[in-house]
């Protein structure tokens, strides 16, 4: 199971045009080619962050200029499902041709369920999407610290239960690179008998990890724009670790070494895998792949 | 295999909210029930028309108000299988549980190759997409008769390939309901060995033949707006057709019985899917389905 960040392809600094993410893509599907090379199964999860966010501006400017009702969050992930799977299957489809790899992708449209009792839906505390110049009727606002006005806050509850999961898993053992819980995966709580969508926000390396265990999956890769995880990062002393046993990981969390946000939701997912019976979860980035020392490896 | 519009979905005379979507699914997805409870296999492809219109309309918009890049059609199309698929599991997930159903289902995010040298792109006339009150620079454009603007326009090419419908198949005879071919699929031509999205528009009735073809299934259901293919169409001499020979159904479209954009298309696709091996095509309307004598059928 290989997880990586939706600004792997939507990069800072960039516009953001269709060209700079086809090859934002093809650049990543590449860094895959040794983990292809050596025969793993390959699962694919991704995030959606900055596609979500431009994604609900778009529904904004669409009602705004042309009165085209926005949709929730959970129909634009979705979309970001849709496309962010086309450009990775795009991407890695001229990189299987170029090395002559003979393997598939395949991209299954994926919800992840979390529990409606979650306690993130009793204090949501990620911001999504436009600002509003005055807060709005419907739905959980919060005014932004720097003054650019109201944003919706959703939740960002634990993803329980993945969709196909056990598809997925066979899929994978058949060879086929296989796509699943973009973005995190579409939230939905169960009503009824019945999957309901919600407006949330899932971790994208927690959905991964869930996921990694339901399939077997042996190592989660985690795939960040540094080498690899460091106590002390950008600081005096500053360390970088080549393995870190879920019990130090607990530790160098509760200490606050690893930023929110950042480095420290991924030590948590890794922590996941591995008490759930992973063999080793490894964050690094993605041109370290395939050396066999890459990156920390967290490990029982 | 079933395919149905996109206009089954987000209606004409409706605003478009998300409420009405998820409510028009479900009608749509309650009227597959005698099916399912029939026991068929079931293969659902459908149309993007408004989607995607919507789509490029608020990607126009987004690059107008926030300067985020309009992505191409093929792109936009992707997002509509994600969504489309999403309603749609939504949907199915109500209609199975009320029913006691024990299906599940699956979307795959689909590519459909066309040729580059296939007729249309020489040719394109297919609009969409935002009037313009300039003629934009780039692209090929054509300015509405109606004086509203320029628009552009892309070709409509035949598909040649379905990505991955062997595993449609597959996981449909083992009981799967599986979404595909979205809008016509995701249209990508050969280049080298990979595949490169197009902008165009492929008819979710000719991908939706093609499929059920390679698929190897029996039977081919193209819901529409009228209970039966009529000659003589809101003329004097009306005549609902209940079967419909390939010599006769193209005798008609030679003598232009059928409405080009409407009918037309969904005959043509009839032949091309009994041609090819299919042996029946049903054309009616989703209420009708489960009754043994709904529609036309047309045969060898």
């Amino acid at each position: 199971m290989i997880a990586f960040g939706g600004n792997a392809l939507l990069r800072a600094g960039q516009k953001g045009t269709f060209p700079e993410q086809v090859e934002n893509v093809q650049r990543t599907c590449e860094n895959l080619v040794p983990l292809l090379e050596q025969g793993y199964h390959l699962v694919i999860g991704h995030g959606n962050g900055p596609q979500v966010g431009n994604g609900l501006l778009r529904h904004q400017a669409g009602e705004s200029m042309h009165g085209l009702p926005a949709q929730p969050m959970d129909f634009c992930g979705a979309e970001t499902q849709g496309s962010i799977a086309y450009l990775i299957e795009t991407g890695m489809d001229r990189v299987l041709s170029a090395h002559g790899l003979n393997r598939r992708v395949v991209s299954l449209v994926t919800r992840v369920e979390v529990k409606a009792d979650d306690p993130g839906f009793r204090n949501p505390t990620k911001p999504v999407g436009p600002y509003y110049p005055e807060k709005p009727a419907e739905g959980t606002f919060r005014e932004d610290p720097k003054g650019r006005g109201w944003r919706k806050v959703v939740a960002s509850p634990v993803p329980v239960g993945i969709q196909n999961v056990d598809l997925v898993g066979r899929l994978a053992r058949e060879g086929y690179v296989v796509v699943t819980v973009g973005g995190g995966g579409i939230p939905v709580i169960r009503e009824g008998g019945a999957l309901k969508g919600v407006e949330a926000v899932i971790d994208k390396d927690l959905a991964s990890a869930l996921c990694a265990n339901e399939i077997g999956a042996d190592e989660f890769y985690i795939l960040t724009d540094v080498p690899k995880v460091y106590i002390n990062f950008r600081q005096p002393g500053e360390k970088a670790l080549d393995t870190l046993t879920v019990a130090e990981a607990r530790h160098y969390l509760a200490d606050g070494q690893f930023a929110e946000g950042s480095m420290a939701p991924k030590v948590r997912a890794g922590i996941l895998f591995i008490e759930n019976g992973g063999k080793q979860c490894i964050i690094t980035e993605a041109g370290e792949l395939g050396n066999p020392s890459c990156g920390t490896r967290i490990i029982q």
